[in-house]
């Protein structure tokens, strides 16, 4: 049974992993015969957002501490991630993923990548181990691969420009298709950046997924 | 096309609605071909628990306001449910269901349910609207539909002994399965009471959609 490692960014969509790209993700893991675990880096949130109002509320929450609903309970600190113990990475989307895993949603192409985070990625890399990066996720690609590697992050131009100018190359996909940089053995697929409904993100997912493991 | 209204109970299983519950319900809704609208209570949860510790959280939430993350922020007030406007009801389970949605898990057979969601779930029924509950949301059934309501709990014999107290007709299923109440228009399901996976839960909420939806 492949095992693979999930990061989760949080729990909502607008401070945290999303939700509904993390469920899918762990569903199809599971389908299609994998073992999985999560992990989440035990730092505070970048804000906490009420997601009824929008606002910003008075008090931060813990990214694993919150991660952890998502999971059951079942999940570990990122500084526990031991490539060796796994086969493949994915990391699902939501603004966590540009405000907690990395600052992409404040500064763009100047964008660093949170440290832990920098390593687990990495180290899947350099261990020529395949991962799948969902949603806005992708935007951690090009610190973690280096100048020219392939991604998607949906069809937002400044968006797609940022992405660019970090070194990535932008790989323009529909809410069911997935890009696959073979070389690097990245997947790719733009989830909720496009999707407006949960079968549409469902449709990207699944192959993400099936890429992923067959690469495994 | 038909229209479900869906009551979640906060987010996250210990203290809000089971969040692969509430997603795999809006995502057969979706693949079967249904519209639905979140809604939840707006009132504080009776706590907020840490998922990662298991311990209680100093500072409490609210219902609603945790629940839209589940629903990306697309959620009304239960106050605003108006059950003319649709066609089925569901309730996913988590200990929210037992603590936010009722007071199950403290009162057992004393429970009470909460004045809103009462009068919402009796709506359904007073109806003949079909409505599907799962996992620990049976509970409520007694309640709202009076002695004799069947209904799934799960395998404990202390909490199906409860529901039977509380008048229900307490039917033992397994993981995949569903329970049906004809004559009220009740389905059933254990999800997370007995599921050890992710494809466990997916294989018995995906039924109990189909057959909410049927008898829509």
């Amino acid at each position: 049974m492949k095992k693979v490692a999930v990061i989760l960014a949080g729990c909502g969509v607008y401070d945290g992993a999303e939700i509904n790209e993390s469920v899918l993700t762990l569903l199809h893991l599971a389908k299609q015969g994998a073992s999985y675990q999560c992990f989440a880096p035990d730092i505070m949130q970048m804000h906490t957002i009420n997601h009824l109002t929008g606002e910003e509320e008075a008090t931060n929450r813990n990214v694993l501490v919150e991660a952890a609903r998502i999971a059951r309970g079942d999940i570990k600190a990122l500084s526990a991630l031991n490539v060796d113990e796994f086969d493949a990475l994915l990391v699902p989307g939501g603004f966590g993923a540009a405000k907690n895993l990395s600052d992409f949603a404040v500064k763009g192409a100047d964008m660093t990548v949170q440290a832990e985070v920098l390593a687990s990625c990495q180290a899947f890399a350099q261990a020529n181990k395949p991962a799948g990066y969902m949603c806005i996720a992708p935007a951690l690609l090009p610190k973690v691969y280096g100048q020219g590697v392939q991604g998607t992050i949906g069809t937002d131009a400044d968006t797609a420009a940022a992405f660019n100018a970090l070194g990535g190359d932008h790989q323009q996909r529909a809410v069911d298709e997935i890009a696959i940089d073979e070389q690097r053995k990245v997947v790719s697929t733009p989830a909720y950046m496009l999707a407006e409904s949960l079968v549409e993100a469902d449709a990207g997912i699944s192959k993400l997924v099936a890429q992923v493991l067959k690469m495994a």
